[in-house]
């Protein structure tokens, strides 16, 4: 027997209408690419969004249609999310960041038709656009007086195009399973592969980050997304945010430390969420010219592990409290914050960091495993790592093309790539990727964390750690080292600083001393390209 | 283009999954309807549900089988609706306040099969069974050393139908929107009307209750549904306190002002819910005899307007902030909650206290308006009001049997029968149902701010307003008084009270004095029967 509810589709351009409705005057900040702050309101957001949804549709725009966006997070970045999904079309984020001609591979892959793109990678389209013969227009996200020369196909300033239109318009309405967005993830290896969110996802993934264990958003908020649209769905602020009706403030091109303070105390932001190295340039600027953070509550750090040092600062010095997260592009993206259950929330001092340092724990919805090689579950001991594997409604089943069908199994758990422990309240740490892991007379050795003890060799300027061939123990690591300019350290004087910090079996067979280690465009080390390198490397002592 | 997202469907058994695995140690305290304090975890709950799901498949039950429950709040009846849930049969609550005869009615109505029950109802259902014909046994929620002599059929307690089955079961998987729960709308005219709900709307409805805004409950808290899970989908506690891993405490049979104080100061109770009734009481037993609630964050007072006395007695007396909320038991059942938009935060005194007496704002998935009878909306302008009407995913679309259709209409909103007024920030509140609303010349006039100003004369015990046939104004409101004993108010000393406090016209034609004034078995005022004993009434002056 079926129940009797409404048949009410989770689609997401609902978000937009329940906060011009319930919160339509609440403010939606900017610091534009132009230059200036700009201010707009929920519910104008909402009505230029159905004016841009009527202007794509005179344009021939239909469902399923991909429209890429090239842009920082502003207010005309969010609206065209939005008047995209509402005529069932897909935003297809593009990373700005990759290299020229994997983003025009990404383009013609997803077969973009429209770009919308900001006036600071309009030099950068210009490389690109004739290699994607898809793409027909392509909206600059300014208004006709700060309109540039530009060779781009059709290009048209997004305020003349939005006025084009008025905004007498009805979103279309259809399946909650429609994809709404699309978002390539950026491998170490391989062509990217695309992920395409639902609008059924995205609007459950939103309803799941609001919780008060999770990025805990409320009206009265006013949080910052520092964390780019076009990384990894935008963590999903772009639904939650205006899902609870919190005040928006996007800081537009301006991620320098000293542009991130200026806006977090000007427009008294209450949480904020970026990658380690934002908020890295974030407390140098406050090192070196002071300054206090009196209305931010909290600070989400995700995208690479959280510092220890930096959960420190941020509490102990700015009484800010850390939620270190993480998530993946294939997730929508949030797996895991690190908010305190009772069993955590009286620790102190280090024992608490130490906590905080950890990823932390999945919400519901978000179903999480470790297992071995073999797809057995390995215990929540807070020790034993192994393969990390999600299932959920907000997690991939395929990648776009029904590419990478070996990370989905049958039962619909997803291989994340990751290797983690998980402690026995849930709380999970990420201790490698299993390609790089190694694996030694059957026991795993994280690669990631030897390099994270190495560094901190006061001579070690950067240290990576890959597994090698040994006819006795099938793998073990081999530690390569860039040495601190005018520094000489040995091999001793590494594997001598490692004595004591790890199990005997984890020491390096031998180190290596190289000038440069090789880096992804998004500044990853390459531990493919390293493996190459090293590929006819033999230990000296096998 | 569909996205390419997992297909996990939102299954209520699913959220005590989660709270087992994620939250497997968080204690689930029960006071038993024995008499002692019981403890339990989620991990246990879950155990134990997958026991009875296995025990109740043995017995034939079938997907879409109506199990009753007449049961307080414990554990045992939480796992109950979670066993029953697990093989996509139906938990129906029935609420023991209902007159006999009406409870019989529902569950021939509803042909349960099977009925759980608490040791305190045991009399009242022998009275019963023998009318239901559907009712094959009758499980009684205690162990066999509290099982009393009874002619219930195929009486067993419930400990000893638990242990027939072993816990090694997996949940049956279905689509979403199965039918999970039922529970009986008790209407103060006609039948009862059922209200199905699924298993979509219980795991939506959790996931919403639980934000920041709404009920704010994290894995921290500790909280207290005083509010029966037999009183409207238990206001969603079953679903919202396991889905974010809270402790949960249930009252049990006691819900006098000693007991509730007892278990929230002994079980450092963080969120509790309740119908105001329950507060008074609390509020009279710390009035006679002390106390303080140091634990206790915010009280959820719903089911019926919340007196502000009331609020500012938790607020200013005990640092418990209020959130008053409203629902119905066709929303799943949270409507609004009336906490603090940015707009209002800084309000104090009077001012905090008079939008904290408004019912709140809708969440997001719940669409609210307000409507003349021609289904013209009326703005919101905090005075104008109109018919109130909601519509969203975990709202009833139909009546079981496919009752009520006149409530529903042809875009999906729902006809709450209640009259609101709702301000520009888009909080709500109620002034009247529609069916007691009196419409004088075109213009609405609440019949409960007139009783509410009217009980406020000192010699007043009781007030009722109906409208009264007019010839010239169609209809004028007439106040009913019953006078405190020992006291002879006049009618001049009653409309001399009420005179400034309300508009001119508001005024009633005339005031009559009787000993009595008609109740439901749940202790509304039966305006139905006040019309038919005043039908022959007419105004002195008409």
């Amino acid at each position: 027997m079926l129940g009797l509810m409404q048949d009410w589709p989770l689609l997401a351009h609902t978000v937009i209408d329940h906060a011009a409705r319930s919160h339509g005057d609440r403010e939606v900040i900017s610091r534009s690419v132009e230059g200036p702050i700009h201010r707009t309101t929920y519910r104008e957001v909402r009505r230029r969004s159905l004016q841009l949804a009527k202007r794509l549709q005179a344009d021939g725009v239909q469902m399923g249609d991909r429209v890429a966006t090239m842009a920082w997070n502003t207010w005309r970045h969010f609206e065209s999310w939005y008047g995209i999904m509402g005529i069932g079309a897909i935003y297809h984020t593009l990373n700005p960041r990759l290299f020229p001609e994997q983003i025009a591979w990404i383009m013609n892959d997803a077969e973009d038709r429209l770009l919308f793109v900001d006036l600071t990678f309009v030099p950068l389209m210009e490389s690109i656009a004739a290699k994607v013969p898809s793409l027909k227009k392509v909206v600059i996200l300014t208004d006709d007086a700060h309109m540039p020369e530009t060779s781009l196909p059709g290009a048209v300033s997004y305020e003349t195009y939005l006025g084009e239109a008025d905004d007498d318009f009805e979103w279309l309405k259809f399946d909650e399973n429609t994809a709404a967005g699309m978002c390539y993830t950026s491998g170490t290896t391989g062509d990217p592969k695309g992920v395409l969110y639902s609008h059924r996802s995205n609007v459950l993934h939103g309803l799941t980050t609001v919780q008060p264990d999770m990025l805990n958003v409320r009206a009265s908020d006013r949080l910052m997304p520092v964390v780019p649209l076009f990384h990894a769905n935008g963590w999903s602020t772009a639904f939650a945010v205006p899902l609870v009706g919190a005040t928006m403030v996007f800081p537009g091109p301006a991620m320098d430390g000293k542009s991130i303070y200026e806006l977090l105390t000007s427009e008294r932001v209450t949480i904020t969420a970026a990658v380690p190295t934002v908020w890295l340039m974030l407390l140098q600027h406050m090192e070196a010219n002071g300054g206090s953070l009196p209305d931010l509550s909290h600070v989400v750090i995700g995208g690479s592990a959280c510092p220890p040092a930096m959960i420190r600062t941020f509490q102990e010095k700015y009484d800010v409290n850390v939620m270190h997260a993480w998530g993946m592009t294939e997730m929508s993206p949030v797996g895991t914050v690190c908010s305190l259950k009772p069993e955590y929330a009286e620790l102190e001092g280090d024992a608490r960091i130490a906590v905080q340092s950890k990823q932390g724990h999945a919400p519901y919805m978000v179903e999480i495993k470790i297992t071995d090689d073999d797809n057995e579950e390995m215990p929540w001991d807070g020790k034993t790592f192994g393969r990390l594997k999600v299932r959920g409604p907000t997690i991939a089943r395929a990648y776009y093309k029904e590419r990478g069908a070996d990370q989905f199994d049958d039962d619909g758990w997803f291989d994340t790539g990751d290797v983690a422990h998980m402690d026995r309240y849930g709380y999970m740490q990420i201790t490698d990727r299993s390609k790089d892991v190694i694996k030694s007379g059957g026991e795993w050795i994280s690669s990631i964390d030897i390099e994270n003890l190495a560094v901190g060799h006061p001579d070690v300027a950067e240290a990576a750690v890959i597994g090698i061939a040994h006819p006795k123990w099938s793998e073990r690591p081999l530690l390569i080292v860039v040495r601190k300019e005018g520094t000489t350290p040995t091999k001793e004087d590494v594997l001598g600083f490692l004595d004591g910090k790890i199990a005997k079996w984890w020491t390096p067979d031998d180190v290596v001393f190289v000038e440069e280690i090789p880096h992804t465009a998004t500044g990853k080390i390459q531990k493919v390209a390293l493996r190459e390198q090293f590929a006819d490397y033999a230990f000296p002592t096998a």
